[in-house]
């Protein structure tokens, strides 16, 4: 008998029909003896409707009030899954955040979660009774309902994991888990069976967008397992978990993709210390997020600077960048907005030479020309011509041969 | 400067514009002077809509989930106003019932408010905060949400007031006050400027539905001025108030009438005691409710025993009273559905006679047959055949002078 806390999710949750699914999936489970706690999402579209009539009112209203119209949607989603348990033949009990209670910080829309009483879902499930509960809301001590931001009922549903000590963290979606890369361009892309929460979390945040970075982050740091799956296939799905150093680790176990990134030259920089802060820092002040740097030392005094946004906000980050550029006595500032970003990801890679120059080598073989690397411990990204995204992700998973699960060692 | 309870409803609160001109009013009464404590409806169609999907899933489901889940319309149309008012220049705070706290037995779905802690409300209000307070719900001593039934957030208005201590309790709705009788059967039909809570409990029993009765009692327990106004009309509304001895008492308030009852009529019962329980115990059994009761005594050994019920329980109700005519050995059973129920309300009845023979010879004179007269201190009503009802309402509107305002004394 494991304690298993489900997380279910917007679409999930979407229909009548799909809410009774849920109910009988979590039936399904607590049938094989397991002890089961859930948490939902709001019906899809829900927030939207809601985050609409209140934006409509005053878009730039206080955060507070904005909380406490939004949070409904989890709530009504946690009354409906009950009572379709119920009538499934489960007992089962709804929970608000405030209800549980989830006690965050008081930073409306993006709370952070500072504590978790489990008394009574444990209590619950002593009596056989699955507790259901709202995501991505909680209670500040002023008794103020809180949100923590979108996507926030991953996190949920972790920090409930990690607070009643569950044996793994379920997170159901409409994909069946973790594939090496998308297959919509790889079809031969494979469901990985685990993957470690540092690839995850590479993964995710190169645009494999599965499960919210912050809760891969919270599970990683309370070492829950948690466990991406279909809610409407049947299927192990991806576990996603520590390092286990008794198995031999595929070298690569992903190939993740951005299209959304557009890059940013200064040309003929003078080369001097502070460079990189004279151009980056007003850019970070306008609120504008940079993803990859590279500066090119030329052989002269003077070097290129080169950096990526996204590309809604380019056109902005261009206008601040020329005038650091007419600042600095630079040469000029060029962009390119027909660039994606492919990223090779594994933890193998650490312990394994050769792997950047195998990538380099494959896409030369096929003519594709790189524009900017950059390199972390457990990934290597290219940015190349967004023409050639397809054939060299393809031409990745062949060379790294992901379309076969690894040999354990 | 006064402290007042003020309640908008549902098409109050219909859409982004109503939301809007709500604030505008309750800034408008801050502007005079006035301490504003608001309670919200969900917005009108939201509470169907909620009952819907519940209703799909699990039609008789779990009354704690059914409240966790329509509780959140009111929840929202608190949020929403609080934005506005904010937008508007004033300062808001929205409360759910369980924030304040308004606390209530567990009876879901039909909950009767136990205590309100005034504290933060009443601190709002002395720092110029206006608070808005989601009707309708209220917290067990679980946590679990509870609601008061349809029409409740007229009740949380009054219970709130009442505790506060408040000057008034206005609730705002789609008319402008209480009429002498409906304007659509009788033009010259008038608003009245005041009317004591017992006229109004049986002006509004009798179908002029404009307050929910539950909350013209507790009024009444508590002696909260309540004032019905328009949401969308400026005016002074009609005050519903404690009977004022200082103050000549019109004769009649007004004329209230009901299309939706019938009659049904045991003919020939053999007279012995304990005949009336032997009818309607089986009737109210089944959950049927009945309204007028009148047994004529025959000059021979049997009796007519007729009441009503409303029109959607006739069929299951003769059902129940054939039975029961064959056990008591009675003529037979007539039902009668082309009726209506016109009724005169005043407080001055009860000092004044001859109002009731006023009455009988204004329809007598008519040519309009009464078939059933049922009395009370502060009301008469008659049931007499539909196609006359209009042309009663008239007669006694004219006969008693509802038209023109009473002169004080």
């Amino acid at each position: 008998m494991a304690l298993i806390v489900q997380k279910y999710g917007g679409t999930s949750m979407g229909s009548v029909e799909r809410i009774e699914h849920v109910a009988g999936k979590v039936a399904s489970w607590r049938d094989k003896g397991h002890q089961v706690v859930v948490v939902v999402s709001a019906m899809s579209g829900e927030t939207d409707r809601l985050l609409k009539l209140a934006r409509s009112i005053a878009p730039r209203g206080n955060p507070r009030e904005y909380d406490q119209i939004i949070s409904s949607g989890e709530q009504i989603s946690t009354g409906l899954l009950a009572l379709a348990l119920e009538k499934a033949g489960v007992p089962a009990r709804s929970y608000t955040g405030r209800q549980v209670a989830i006690r965050t910080d008081d930073a409306h829309g993006k709370a952070r979660i500072q504590s978790i009483d489990t008394e009574r879902l444990l209590a619950d499930c002593k009596a056989g009774v699955v507790p259901v509960v709202a995501g991505f809301q909680g209670v500040a001590d002023t008794g103020s309902v809180t949100t923590l931001g979108r996507g926030g009922s991953d996190t949920t549903g972790v920090a409930l994991a990690a607070a009643l000590g569950a044996d793994e963290c379920q997170i159901y979606t409409d994909v069946d888990g973790v594939y090496t890369t998308d297959p919509r361009v790889e079809p031969r892309a494979r469901r990985l069976d685990r993957i470690t929460f540092e690839e995850m979390l590479e993964m995710a945040s190169l645009g494999s967008k599965i499960l919210q970075i912050r809760s891969v982050e919270f599970a990683g740091k309370y070492k829950v397992p948690l466990r991406v799956l279909s809610t409407f296939e049947d299927g192990p799905g991806t576990l996603i978990t520590l390092e286990d150093s008794g198995m031999e680790e595929p070298l690569i176990s992903g190939i993740a993709f951005n299209r959304d990134e557009a890059q940013i030259t200064m040309v003929g920089v003078p080369d001097r210390p502070g460079i990189a802060a004279a151009i980056l820092g007003p850019v970070g002040e306008a609120n504008i997020e940079i993803d990859m740097i590279v500066q090119n030392v030329a052989g002269d005094s003077t070097t290129d600077f080169t950096f990526t946004v996204h590309r809604n906000d380019v056109e902005r980050a261009v206008e601040i960048v020329e005038g650091v550029a007419r600042e600095l006595g630079a040469a000029g500032v060029r962009t390119a907005q027909d660039i994606v970003k492919v990223s090779l990801v594994g933890v193998g890679m650490r312990s394994h030479a050769g792997i950047a120059s195998q990538m380099f080598k494959a896409l030369a073989a096929e003519g594709i020309n790189i524009r900017m690397i950059s390199t972390s411990e457990i990934k290597i990204s290219v940015v190349i011509e967004d023409k050639y995204l397809e054939l060299a992700v393809r031409t990745l998973h062949t060379s790294f041969r992901l379309e076969s699960a690894p040999l354990s060692g």
